[in-house]
């Protein structure tokens, strides 16, 4: 057990080691670079955080992260409302519109289903999802979850559920992508051709 | 050139990302993080880094960072005032705090010289470091520079400073195989000195 020489190094060690993936070595050297720096840029950092969880909105559409009430990819006319792209996060969103490859609109989950982290389906935007394919607007679904274990269940479960009340088409984005990989670091090429060459949900 | 969904997304991202070793993808992650997290550890976290930057002192004496205006180490009378231990930054103290095996003080520098970043010897906290010697309490200056080309010029330009204005001891921490590790992967420079700088057996 280490003993910080000030109280406020270790509250703001504290509070920046529960970022995920960041320790207290990170944190320490994370506190002493602001330390070192300017004033301003601990509270423009410090601000940025505070707009950033109590300023955002979400899409009233698909769930994305957006400055509106509807996002810009929900209002462009230019998308194709008939192709529904389901994702996990804002992260996948982003991922999927940097290939260039997709000009449907999709809806983000807010996560995948994880027993483990006690997340279950009615955790997710799946109500609705429903309620978007029952406006019969919809004539694809694309599963691009992640190809673990967690996104699996997560297509495998929405799957189920969408057959039972609609003939919708149901893909999948092509396995082009290494299975246990995260889909956000998969490389560009790989991610816009796994989204050209989908297949039916039930051929995988 | 990736495009956010929210201005709020993108400010908090630049922001976040400004921190060392934090790229773009990170700072997205650590974004989505503390947006799915309660609202709570967001402002606490936003607290703590402007607390730190705003309230933060240091020690007049050794320029640690302190709670008071001259710190613990300082202040205790059980640590060895006459062993002075010169160190680059508060990670150091801790990192030789952690080992129970030093009972002087310290001398903070706050940096290294390091023309490439434009750190020259005014930037150091030189001066203090100075006065403390010539007060005479102090018998020996241990330099505990990290042996990196800043570290070694850092310690050679005090070394010089100090013995033209006192007849003070300077030692240096030992340079050499690291306990535990193998003969075999150490680097040439640290194996040859190890073998030029042996010391006896029993003194180990």
């Amino acid at each position: 057990m280490i003993q910080y020489p000030s109280k406020l190094i270790e509250e703001a060690i504290g509070e920046i080691a529960k970022l995920p993936g960041i320790g207290k070595k990170t944190a320490l050297r994370l506190a002493l670079h602001l330390l070192k720096s300017e004033e301003s840029s601990s509270i423009d950092l410090a601000k940025a955080i505070i707009n950033l969880r109590t300023l955002t909105k979400y899409c009233q559409v698909c769930h994305n992260i957006s400055d509106e009430d509807t996002c810009g990819i929900c209002l462009s006319h230019r998308r194709d409302k008939s192709i529904l792209c389901v994702v996990e996060d804002t992260r996948d969103v982003l991922a999927i519109e940097n290939t260039s490859q997709f000009f449907g609109v999709y809806h983000v989950l807010g996560g995948v289903i994880s027993p483990i982290e006690g997340v279950g389906p009615s955790d997710l935007k799946i109500d609705t999802l429903i309620k978007r394919l029952q406006t019969g607007e919809i004539k694809e679904v694309i599963m691009a979850l992640s190809p673990t274990m967690e996104g699996d269940t997560t297509s495998f479960y929405l799957t189920k559920k969408i057959k039972e009340l609609s003939e919708v088409r149901i893909t999948s984005i092509a396995r082009g992508i290494p299975i246990g990989g995260e889909l956000e670091y998969a490389d560009e090429v790989t991610l816009g051709r796994s989204i050209v060459s989908r297949t039916l949900y039930d051929q995988n």
